[in-house]
């Protein structure tokens, strides 16, 4: 083998990607790493971390709203000086990318700046010509936001278009009723913008609980979101500085300053040459793979939001960590359990959810109990806030296993984590109730739930 | 039997007494309440509740400043109206009391605003000589602050002093290193006073795993706040508007403005005729009650911090749930397990703990292995702040069981709910890290420690 000749070839520098190179090189893997642009993929730099960040300066600014109506010296309405969030959110990810780099370099892998092209099972060409020799190659490139097609949409923008924006808009009008969708409208509510959120369904978040959707759409609308459902965009015009969108069957109108479509992902396959080195595509464009992440090329893998399955960072990470456990690391059963997986959506509360929606539930058992607790958070209550909490609970035949947890409330993103522990672990509701409270707190609720 | 004869008559209307009568009411018992005060006993008034609620205003303090630095139009060194804040919270707590009231009149118990005294296994006494026949008696009177004796102990205050403050105070002397003294430092100081804790003996929270407690101190001394430890008070005297105290050999003095003594407390059982009545007390004055609640005398029971096992509100819940079960709910079995109970210390950030500290699992096992994450949360980073997350975990035997879980960080309150409902179920190491990861969180440390 020549100085070229590698263990591992991860094309994409996201944090399966990452995950893959850097588990790999523990093992004393040979790793090469192709990755144009930054590193961190769609999570560090227009996803997740951002978004948090975002999503952090909207709570500050409701927690301010509720302090100032406690007595403290702030305005009702707090304003943030976008610029400099922005700069420092900025800041954040590039200390990310650095100390990302410095940890490829002090675990020896090799990171080519360049975009990779799969030429057969075991050579990867760089985009400069060069040919990469590998035992193993691992897709890991991610997915992008899809534009929908009808005239004038390049007038709207999509995700990594918000995390472009210098200001906040007066009136932004938000395509779609997923998460990104619903995260996107909290938080740009909360720093100031009129928001309108046109969902071409008639519910949000297709595949959560359906009854804390419902208290969703009711928080949001608390929080002053303007919500449309069964809705569809006709078309877009430039008008002046707005954009003007004609909706349904043409009749309605309306204006905004920003239009961003959250209409979905499309996993990034183009142009890496994988179908003709063998790697069977599915109907979106994924790589599909075996629950070894192995596509139909036994030396060829992917990991992430390429392979289409659950599309969540951590999920790509743990993934990457142990089809490298797998093949380098002599443990030849690894591989992720994709039961169970808890996800969270940064709405304002936020909503958490491990395991079934009652609605699942029905449909796979015979018998179903649900538990609910809804009650006013300590801060909301004494700073006059409108949001409550919702935590629903559901399990499955006689001895009660909890087979589902969903809350929606203050803290839910931080409370759920410990639950799906447990959860995958399968308690049942007795061992819940059987665990003592800790008060006062909104974690407690889930124990306690009747 | 007369009108006046109950299944059960429950001395004290705190946390344990409001749980076991509500309990036994919803057994069909006949219930009578003696409390001569408010409803909710320590925790309400003067406890849990009020304590939250300052928290919760020094938090809105800290994130305030948080805000300021990421471009809010807020100020960095936030001022609270005092009085304000006291009136709300005065009022959410009498919302809870209007609430309990409501559900026992609703729940038929006979509410009796007298203190009661034992006169013998059936009957109790009422202040204005009303003597109550019944099966069953519950002593749920709590436990109160205790003030430590040497010369001018008088001029310092309790806990209970520290929620009848008008304003805050300029600077304070607080004795005790336990969490009590903790929490009220940390309060004090995020809402302006300058604070200094003299603790006796060499670290703070006896009871926590050394390790966080060592954090603690750190993160309470980056807030701001001075500590002394081997430091105990020779005398306090009056000067002009201050306290002036004086410590361990009589050389060093120091002045406050208020004192505050946080420096134990011990079980309400004075005056009540237990002992008359053939209860044993034990060393520290509590009840002694056996697994089940229940005294030497077999039809008088203790619940709550009367009973000085573990001195916290949900337990003193559970125990009386229980132990109402066992009496009236046809459950012969039922009792609280008092083992691997949570708890949560309201400190800046806060601390949470479930099972045993590393000390303790060294002590009952060969094999013991710890896990740690050390971490700046995304909105310490932000915004500058110097508080770092410390999350341990502590594992036994071969097979990695895990024993201790001890988290020291922002939501830490929030997030150990869960995974004290995992420990209990008895999860192994390898479980808690096969779960996914909610990113980005503070809680999904806890699944990826190493």
């Amino acid at each position: 083998m020549s100085a070229r000749d590698f263990d591992v070839v991860v094309i994409g520098g996201g944090s399966g990607g990452l995950a893959a190179a850097f588990r790999a090189a523990s093992y004393g893997a040979r790793v090469a790493m192709l990755e144009p642009g930054d590193l961190g993929g769609t999570c560090v730099n227009v996803g997740c971390v951002p978004k948090k960040a975002m999503w952090l300066a909207a709570e500050l600014a409701e927690r301010i709203t509720l302090a100032s109506r406690l007595g403290f010296d702030v305005p009702q309405r707090p304003r943030v000086d976008w610029p400099e969030l922005v700069r420092q959110r900025q800041q954040y990810i590039a200390n990310i990318h650095v100390s990302y780099q410095r940890r490829l370099d002090e675990t020896g892998v090799t990171r080519v700046h360049q975009r990779g092209r799969v030429i057969d099972a075991h050579t990867v060409e760089c985009a400069d010509g060069t040919r990469l020799r590998t035992q193993h190659i691992v897709i890991a490139t991610g997915a992008q936001p899809v534009r929908p097609r009808f005239p004038g949409a390049e007038l709207g923008g999509v995700s990594d278009d918000f995390f472009a924006l210098r200001r906040c808009p007066s009136r932004v009008g938000i395509v779609g009723g997923g998460y990104i969708a619903v995260e996107l409208a909290g938080v740009l509510r909360a720093l100031g913008a009129e928001v309108v959120m046109l969902v071409r369904g008639q519910r949000l978040l297709e595949r959560f609980d359906a009854e804390l959707a419902d208290q969703l759409i009711e928080n949001l609308r608390l929080q002053g979101v303007e919500l449309h459902f069964g809705c569809q965009i006709q078309r877009l015009e430039q008008d002046g500085g707005q954009i003007r969108a004609t909706l349904d069957n043409g009749t309605e109108q309306a204006v905004f300053e920003q239009v961003i479509f959250a209409t979905g992902r499309a996993p990034n396959t183009r142009d890496l040459g994988l179908e003709q080195a063998g790697v069977v595509l599915g109907e979106k464009g994924q790589v599909v793979v075996d629950a070894f992440q192995t596509s139909a090329v036994p030396s060829i893998h992917a990991v992430g939001d390429v392979a289409g399955h659950v599309t969540l960072t951590p999920v790509a990470v743990a993934a990457a960590r142990r089809l490298m456990d797998r093949l380098f690391g002599g443990q030849p059963q690894a591989r992720l359990d994709y039961d169970n997986v808890p996800s969270v959506v940064f709405s304002h509360p936020p909503l958490g959810s491990v395991g079934l929606s009652e609605e699942e539930a029905r449909k796979r058992f015979d018998r179903v109990s649900t538990y609910h607790s809804r009650f006013r958070p300590m801060l909301q209550a004494l700073g006059e806030g409108e949001l409550r909490t919702v935590f629903k609970m559901v399990c499955a035949g006689e001895e009660e296993k909890v087979v589902g947890i969903h809350l929606l409330g203050e803290s839910a993103d931080e409370i759920l984590q410990g639950f799906a522990v447990a959860l995958k672990a399968g308690i049942t509701r007795a061992q819940m109730n059987d665990t003592v409270a800790i008060h006062p707190t909104s974690a407690e609720e889930v124990v306690l739930m009747r």
